[in-house]
């Protein structure tokens, strides 16, 4: 039984997920999403989006990828998409060593996948990563429209910095990219999103 | 972009899921998970016990299940597991009505699909939605039991009733119903689950 004791200590360890909270806001609840819904949202996306993944892309390569991506926040907490770079830095190494606590409770065949996976995520070379990190992009801002402005508003975020972060999106599906695109203009245009200084 | 705008429309809808409230209670925060939360950890632990699934199941299948299966509560709500065969049918019922208004969102192909999926999982005759439905009862008692006796405690709820329930993770891996009725002996051992009455 040793193997599922450990299974079973990194299911429960995982759970603490629910506890990190996200910048993102909910409408209805209104509150601050947590990592564990976040990654439950992108994965079901997966699923319903898949046919806007270059073709061949692993849909379920992808999902595993989106269930686990964010477990690392268990220890190091989450990052606001726009921190400064010595934060985001900073980050990445504690990150890096959550990755080893978290994936290491599990077998060690099993850990030494997942971290695998979580690399793949992080290093964003391959079809399924690139798909993956592109919803992860993408559904925060479905979220601030919804919210009418949510975390634009609340940080002052213009329109040429939520532009910046479409490029991974477009990396990962020029379709979905496209989309965004029209989403950011659409935002300026209704008021929620402030346009680029001059 | 008729397809995409679908499928976004469903993406958002089911965001909703994030505000539907279980009996579960989480003690890191201390509040009941929602249902998004749960279907997330549960995704997750068909990634992480699938080694405990009967040999041949699709464990993509049952990951698309349980990312799905609880949408219908968007309309329905959620209803306590040891709530009357009344109330289980009304449910019933309303999940029903929900699963059409739900999965409609879709486009036409990927909305049969879904609903196919779904009913595959209430239907629980393949091995896949067996395991996943599994899943689903062991995921409550684990929580349980990190709450130092949660619901069961909350609702006077005894081993035999628990037990009782474990027929269905039995059904399902009947590697993680052993393990669920060594729970079970171990939390009324431990005063955290109340014996039988006599």
């Amino acid at each position: 039984m040793q193997r599922l004791e450990q299974q079973m200590t990194f299911v429960a360890e995982a759970g603490l997920l629910k506890g990190v909270l996200r910048q993102t806001m909910l409408t209805r609840p209104a509150r601050r999403e947590n990592s564990a819904e976040h990654s439950w949202h992108l994965a079901l996306m997966a699923q319903v989006l898949g046919d806007h993944a270059p073709a061949g892309t692993d849909l379920g390569r992808v999902t595993a990828m989106l269930l686990i991506h964010d477990l690392v926040e268990v220890d190091a907490g989450d990052l606001f998409v726009y921190a400064s770079a010595a934060d985001q830095a900073r980050q990445e190494a504690a990150e890096r060593a959550a990755a080893d606590r978290i994936f290491g409770l599990l077998p060690a065949d099993q850990g030494a996948s997942a971290r695998a996976l979580w690399d793949e995520f992080e290093e964003r070379r391959t079809p399924e990563a690139r798909f993956a990190r592109a919803l992860d992009r993408l559904q925060p801002m479905l979220a601030n429209i919804q919210a009418d402005g949510g975390t634009w508003r609340e940080h002052g975020i213009t329109a040429d910095q939520v532009l910046a972060k479409v490029t991974l999106i477009e990396d990962g599906s020029p379709e979905l990219g496209r989309y965004a695109r029209d989403l950011i203009e659409r935002a300026v245009r209704d008021g929620i999103l402030a346009p680029a200084p001059d």
